[in-house]
């Protein structure tokens, strides 16, 4: 099967096979990543502009490492220091990189749906890496690859996602890929951070943890994100431990072989307990590795990659 | 002919064969970017330094696109950040880049002639990407690279300028630029925004925007500098576009097959109607393709590339 | 000899033999520098992160230089626009970096001890490039490989620290490495600016310039941090200048052949005058070009370069 799609802007456009596609591809670049030399020549010439207008370390890093380890040219861009500073449209940013000759702008942005509006209009390919709150399929995808590798598949797993579920982009993808993918979500979390009509995606919804947490294989903690709160003191971050954080204590309900998942960065104490964070149902670090994979396999897909055989 | 000069400061210290020389070079350069791998070993091991103390997307990206298709190492240097914060003076900052063994310093500057400063001081090549409101050869150069591409050559061209004269580096080293290969310019704008004596620069001057757009060849449309203007407000903006922009209406005097041209980022519906930014005359997206290709030829020139023959 | 360290945290934990090995590394890294291709493909697929929670120009872009040279892929992360903004904790974001499969994180941080905490939890090689008030290793070095180049050897030299000796990590860790390698030292600076219990160092200590400077083979003036004087004023400038800067007069009773080093950037006319700074003792951009050689020879050393050979 060849991989036909120029963008990767959402869970919602990728077919099951694609996925499958994807994860398979990333599974052989991990491979690349543990060697001495951890680098082929696989994207050589390629052009890729990491375009962050929000700030980001982990997932501008991981799409960063993964371009050069297949040496491909990567460029930052930032938006402070940026034309958008001088009143620039997006639309033009994004057709001034398309005639520079980038082959793919990965892009993170403030805006839910800002790159499904730029895909159609550059032959660059769009990466969406986080658009407001609604996507970050590389983060879906590398949390896929992560369960698949520690489980054996996908099918028929119970999979808690808890958390900030209405703010959160990476809750959407999951549920979204998850679900194709045959697992079972519950979804958990205060009534005030539940998107309204979830259950039409097919979740279960739960205001109880411990509810989500009964019989789960994978228990998926989102991130407290403190600079997104109004009114936010110590007591909101104790009271939300308290009801909505992981510990050791609510996973006796959990399968024994549960995994616990987060996106990153951890708020250690809140939403998940320290020794949780690093004991050993934890894959929160596997997580990380995979996301360069994951990258790694998109920025070769994207450009073409798959049609001429192997990766490497 | 063999290029000789160490730095590239202004179009002023240029001559007619070396500005040919490098726009034949562009020509060649711009053919490297449109192959499958972009990349040639031109100037590996050699480092190249982008020094930014303005902030700058476009001409930063361009620069660093254009190193790394010719395999050189670039890095980064930005004012906010650096020893520039701790006081040191510019001349101790480029001698200590020299001392790095910087082959090439790309660098922009908020002071007229900063980059004609450093350069008789370091052995580095100094290539200046904007000082002040003085020069910024490499956009003059890219703007005659597209002309030259779309008319077959500059001479006896009647080349419009039209906006804020007096504060533009571009206008400036455009008028010199066009001059000397022979092109006609006539510079329009606002009174306040011309500089004295521009006339001494053998170019006509007028008020009057439709004069200048009746009868050009090209038509380039400087940007207005929203953040550099006292008093700016939405009336300033809306007068702006009614006496000094350009739309469809006023067009209609210009040649046929009239080039319109903007160095971006463009404001549109300012200086500039969206229809005409978007159409068929516009080349401003040109002007950005051959911005990489005419760097790609200052990078390669400067160290003495054209010594050895093919740049490829 | 085999260098084993995975780390460089400070002089203190380098051993004598450790000290040659690096310096003489650096010197066949030095003349890497020298040829016209300036690469050799030594750390090719190594991931080297540079990540620097405080401004630096002059050491990030040596490193990265270093880097480059040695064709290693470097990622540089600053503190701004990163997890760090998110509240994620020093160990955590190493832990994040080393699931990347980075071989080499350079740090740069305001706590003493940073570097410290991490290097026993990651299997990354940590190379410290300055903390707190601690050590600057690499400077050291970097000092040590010029005056060793200059005087042949450094057993027995006297070598003069002039400056605010208390905050200064590059003093601690000069003092520790020259004394180490059979220097002797004397310190000298304002009583408000020695730290407590220096003697135990084994340094001699004064406050009198003119009593440091008589007989010194190597006068090494510290930078005045005027980013961190309280109350600092034009005449604490002056007055600083007239007791602890160097010039010329003073420089009478040094050895007619003494170095005068700084590690930059200067305050020109505060801590050394002009004409010293660029005179023939200055030894100021050796240290510079001495500082890429150093730290190509940490990136190398540290990976376990040493183990095959030679460098090239």
């Amino acid at each position: 099967m060849y991989f036909s799609k120029k963008d990767i802007l959402d869970m919602e456009s990728l077919s099951v096979e694609e996925i499958s596609l994807i994860l398979d591809t990333a599974d052989r670049m991990k491979e690349i990543s543990q060697r001495p030399v951890k680098k082929v020549p696989t994207l050589r010439g390629q052009t890729i502009v990491l375009f962050f207008y929000e700030p980001s370390t982990r997932t501008r890093t991981s799409f960063d490492i993964a371009a050069k380890r297949l040496s491909a040219d990567s460029i930052s861009i930032s938006a402070s220091g940026s034309s958008i500073v001088k009143g620039e449209t997006l639309i033009d940013t994004a057709r001034n990189l398309e005639a520079m000759n980038a082959d793919i702008i990965v892009m993170r942005h403030s805006s839910s749906g800002a790159p499904h509006l730029l895909a159609p209009l550059v032959r660059s390919s769009i990466i969406n890496a986080g658009d407001g709150t609604h996507a970050h399929p590389s983060q879906a995808l590398l949390d896929m690859m992560t369960v698949r590798e520690k489980k054996g598949g996908l099918k028929g797993l119970r999979v808690a996602i808890i958390g900030d579920i209405a703010h959160s982009r990476v809750a959407r993808s999951n549920i979204t890929g998850f679900k194709k993918m045959g697992a079972d979500i519950i979804a958990a979390g205060p009534p005030t951070m539940m998107p309204k009509g979830i259950e039409s995606l097919g979740t279960e919804v739960t205001h109880n943890i411990d509810h989500a947490v009964d019989g789960a294989d994978v228990i998926m903690m989102l991130r407290i994100q403190k600079e997104r709160q109004k009114n936010y003191t110590l007591s909101t971050e104790r009271e939300y431990a308290r009801f909505y954080g992981l510990n050791k204590k609510r996973l006796e309900n959990a399968k024994k072989d549960v995994l616990i998942m987060h996106p990153g960065p951890i708020n250690r104490g809140i939403e998940i307990s320290h020794d949780l964070a690093d004991g050993s149902h934890s894959v929160i670090l596997d997580q990380v590795t995979n996301g360069v994979a994951v990258r790694m396999a998109l920025l070769y897909l994207v450009v073409g990659g798959g049609k001429n055989g192997d990766a490497d």
